[in-house]
């Protein structure tokens, strides 16, 4: 290393009370830290923004491990090259990720690091379908969500990184209907013209539960929840015997500041007998061959597409890029490149 | 039957808005009907009054068969004698069970109705505790709910005729903990002191998510809830990770008439990983053998307690006793005798 390189990282400067701003984040140059034995250093070249980190920004008791006021914002998925090795596996060079979090470079170590195979797939692929996001979408849709051939399923954030996967995903497996919700007229073309969904809606166009009971004439069987509140609401109204809601996300209510009332409905739950399952990717890391197994291929021959937003422009675009994430400004994953 | 003999109905009148009054109701005198062949007449002694009811009587679509205005209360569960068999199986004098409602002489086909045993338990214990109100205690815990051994159970409801026995049978196979709610310091003494429950509280003394909290330390794995709304808030506060709800019943919900808003804490089921799934003892019946089988004996010798709640004096008496179950006025099951 140049001896005149500096790391730099963003850190929790507060916590945001409803929507976070960027005065709940500082950007604080640091020493680029040596690996000890075991360990790597890598030079991160770009970190994903995810909405499960508004989560993890407030210190609910709920929460296992929120982000710590003044410490880096970790963890985070990330990309980066080793630039500096001291364990057997992995030499200078290697292309890897890992779940340090917002920083420019990061000691791990080795065991805390993936190596990646740059022919298989595009590196940003391993932090998006191929990665977390991927399997977020996977287990919830397979395990979560009992998914089964047949079955007319709902996804809300469709557009989204995980929702885009969750709705193809269903398709390539012999869903009767699928069925999408998003937040702008572009992305709900993008959602039946190139990633085959039956049908898909603005949610800003009107009452949710309508446009679903128009969508969804008979019924859903599944619904994968990105979002919650008044789209929650509708897939109970919606939902079929015996259907199962797989709870991923509900990004509506992240930066609520009053508990939010919904779903009114709920009681429906005892005469439909819906179950509804709240879930984490973390539970599901035994999945994780065999979703890279399936999933691979499909995303290297097409079948299963994926959709980047990079931000361009270092690190200290992170927390504006996290900030436009949670307003909807995503099609697909949403990165931030913060070197070559 | 003798010539002069008459039959006597419960007729729903009209459909109730909020709570049910007495003139939703009406008593009608028919004539004693005749038992086709492969049929049998039942004369009924006992009929039963359930929470579900309430939930019948209105039209709400996600209901699959509401009751029909200006016909009889049916389906409810009741206890007879055969007066008369035209079926080879069946002959006079057979005390059975059946879902014929409320009404004082029933025609049903030889397979509608199932001859009880009154040596292996008093008759009306197969109308509560090895009838339908047991089974959906049983199949709630077990399956709905997948309770195991070293779980720390809370139940609302818990003086009712399924309450009672969810606490009862987790604690006989393993709960380290069981909590029950009921409405007055009487239910709450005859949980601890007769049915060996760990900790319950009365509803009525304060909030339920801080007793709940009091009660259950280190939280709680398992809710059966026939109650909703405010307790199904303080369970969803103490849910531990990968902890699960069978919702039962939502008795505090029956009435309302506008929407009821609660549980505000529901996105806790993402950092929780927690299940909610609704229940319908009808979805359950491949368990019945095994059932009866386990909590035959358990209540033969007095290791599980039921309670029961009977209201003399005619078929007159029924929506009263009704409306009164809906007030909580039983301690376990409630059951009207119509005839000796």
């Amino acid at each position: 290393m140049n001896a005149s390189t500096q790391a730099t990282e963003i850190r929790l400067a507060s916590r945001p009370h409803g929507w976070p701003t960027l005065d709940n984040f500082s950007i604080v140059d640091t020493d680029v830290p040596s690996p000890g034995a075991g360990q790597v250093l890598v030079r991160n070249q770009v970190l994903s923004v995810d909405p499960y980190m508004r989560g993890r920004m407030s210190d609910a008791k709920s929460y296992a491990a929120p982000y710590e006021v003044g410490k880096v914002m970790y963890d985070g998925g990330a990309l980066g090259e080793v630039v500096e090795s001291r364990a057997d596996a992995l030499e200078p060079g290697d292309l890897v990720t890992h779940r340090a979090g917002w920083r420019t470079h990061s000691v791990l170590d080795a065991d805390k690091v993936v190596k990646i195979d740059p022919e298989a797939a595009p590196p940003t692929a391993y932090l998006s379908v191929l990665g977390m996001t991927g399997l977020t979408a996977y287990a919830g849709l397979l395990e979560s969500a009992e998914f089964k051939p047949g079955d007319t399923v709902f996804v809300s954030g469709a557009a989204g990184a995980v929702g885009s996967v969750v709705g193809q995903l269903a398709k390539l497996r012999g869903a009767k209907r699928v069925i999408g919700s998003a937040g702008s007229p572009a992305k709900v073309r993008h959602l039946v013209d190139d990633l085959g969904f039956d049908a898909a809606f603005n949610y800003q166009d009107g009452p949710v539960t309508e446009q679903l009971r128009a969508a969804a004439p008979d019924g859903i069987d599944v619904y994968f929840d990105n979002v919650g509140g008044e789209h929650l609401e509708a897939a109970i109204d919606s939902i079929n015997l015996h259907g199962r809601i797989a709870v991923c996300g509900m990004i509506s209510q992240y930066n609520a500041t009053e508990p939010t009332p919904a779903p009114r409905n709920l009681s429906q739950i005892i005469a439909k007998r819906f179950t509804m399952r709240g879930m984490l990717v973390t539970d599901h890391f035994h999945l994780r061959d065999r979703f890279f197994a399936e999933v691979a291929p499909l995303v290297a021959d097409g079948r299963l597409k994926y959709s980047e937003t990079v931000v361009e422009g270092g690190i200290r675009k992170t927390p504006q890029a996290f900030l436009d994430l949670l307003a909807g400004a995503n099609t697909g994953k949403m990165l931030v490149r913060i070197a070559d």
